[in-house]
């Protein structure tokens, strides 16, 4: 007979905290899973390493398909941990709620880096909702920085709509760009730029050395353009080349510098502040509607009136104000019972 | 001593119905009001209307700027009326969230329809959530629809996140795209091609035809590729010119076609339904939420829980169970008290 074993939250915690791997990785599994008991777990393993949380900086990095984000994240990587610090890659990818598809081989993608003792390397799950994929990776960073990865790279698919979750769960955002692409498309791009603290154009090494410096000159001029950032840091444009590493030290650089100039100013940990409340009034949407759900009774009215919203029979106004209704009196019921 | 006016819900009522566009106005600017009372009134004005909605084709257009949608959707538009049908133009910018900017001058770009009878325009509200702004927008094409417009058009910019909010409130997904954008970057807009039910090359005319003709038999061979829609409708790819007049009575032409199809297939009604579901949850959380923060006490503790939260003193998950046990305490006592 098959047993489910209830994991053990103290153990998986202390795991954790001694920056055991191997924990750390059933431990992310329990947070992405949506099982309402994991869940619970979850909360609790989350309250019992939060003490150990937000040490890391965190940064978002995006780039379209071919714009060499593996190889950079490798190098990148690389540089870092030769650095001496730890550094944990995740993969964020909302973009395939409508394909399905997802970010397939991430370890295969950055082979050198996986092979790393200082590096961690964990695909997201795919296929949910944005805010919540954003939400849950919020809590893999905590898992992460708690098992001592000093530095986290949150990775996406440029698509837009989840640069917006990424960059609204970490520090500081990076953009790789392309030389030499069209001008006419800048517009689908403007609101990721936009969020960019940094646009590094890739590739820039041979031939194609000039039009990535050329591509720098056009992107600064752009960003001038831009409004200043709430973070009063100045975003800047540079140039990398994975193949001859040019770039990666000063992107680093520039980072470390972020962070001394935003800690400096107090925009660091504001910042953080404002993220961590916008996730949880979030959350205690979320917790609020499951915990409505957990009536048997609502749950049936809910599905009900749904299907009669569905069917534009009833307004959704007027049939969220009848659940309410219902909910309170189930609620007030619970107590007369007890 | 100036007094507030409670607006009578049933003259409003009425005058949408009779297709009063005073009224009609009048009744949008109150459905987009952020102020309670006034969301508790537009509840009551959806609810009193929601018999004579429905009955319009809603599509979605989308393209990046320069890419000439105020002149489509200007000539479009004037086709359509042309066919003896109303038709009502809206606008969702929720790319603003961090610009703050908005679609400015939206009855100065479409000057000719804007003064047409049969033809409506209106700007949306600008800088607010992402998802609520859709959803205040399928609020006023239901207003719309109960006035007697045929057609509803929701135009949005292409920044990704404000297409997937459009594309969950329209039927019909229209992306404008540019002759000639480079190769570069197809993959920042595959997100929004997947979306596409119609890809519409503009600007085909004289010189450049040749250009939107090549553009066409790309992207033709593109949506191969893609995996087959929800609707078992087949993306068209078009070319138009809002100067010469090409493609448009096609482009209208299609969307009948559409229309009729995903009809006789009954994905019409069930992705209408399908919409109208997805919108009721996401509205019933904020009508749960709304509910919690009329509490006095509960909102002090929410924002103090949210402080602790925000400096990482406490786990999300942790801070809002306890609020939900403030919360089921808060609505038993009130049934005591009573």
């Amino acid at each position: 007979l098959k047993q489910t074993i209830r994991p053990n939250i103290n153990s998986l915690a202390e795991g954790i905290l001694q920056g055991n791997r191997i924990v750390l990785s059933q431990a992310i599994t329990l947070i992405e899973s949506k099982l309402e008991d994991d869940q619970k777990l979850s909360a609790e393993l989350l309250e019992k390493i939060i003490h150990a949380t937000g040490n890391s900086i965190r940064i978002g990095i995006t780039g379209v398909p071919g714009v060499g984000k593996s190889t950079f994240i490798e190098k990148f990587g690389m540089h870092v941990t030769g650095q001496g610090k730890n550094i944990a890659v995740l993969t964020v990818d909302p973009s395939s709620q409508l394909s399905k598809g997802s970010i397939l081989g991430d370890k295969t993608r950055m082979e050198e880096l996986s092979k790393n003792p200082k590096a961690f390397v964990r695909p997201s799950p795919s296929g949910s909702i944005l805010g919540g994929v954003a939400y849950k990776t919020h809590d893999v960073i905590a898992l992460c920085e708690a098992a001592g990865f000093e530095v986290m790279l949150i990775e996406t698919v440029g698509v837009g709509q989840s640069e917006v979750a990424v960059k609204n769960i970490t520090d500081f955002f990076l953009l790789l760009m392309l030389a030499g692409a069209g001008d006419d498309l800048q517009g689908i791009k403007k609101g990721v730029t936009e969020m960019a603290d940094a646009i590094v154009i890739t590739k820039a090494d041979g031939d194609n050395i000039k039009r990535a410096n050329a591509a720098m000159s056009f992107y600064q001029q752009g960003l001038h353009l831009l409004p200043p950032s709430a973070s009063g840091w100045n975003p800047k444009v540079l140039t990398s080349s994975a193949m001859t590493g040019k770039g990666i030290a000063e992107i680093w650089n520039m980072i470390l510098a972020y962070k001394t100039q935003a800690t400096a100013s107090g925009f660091f940990l504001r910042n953080r502040s404002l993220q961590n409340k916008t996730r949880f009034k979030y959350q205690f949407e979320q917790v609020l509607f499951s915990d409505y759900m957990k009536f048997e009774t609502l749950k049936e009215n809910f599905f009900s009136l749904e299907q009669h919203v569905g069917e534009g029979n009833i307004s959704a106004a007027s049939a969220a104000e009848k659940l309410l209704q219902a909910y309170h009196r189930a609620i007030q019921e619970e107590r007369s019972r007890s």
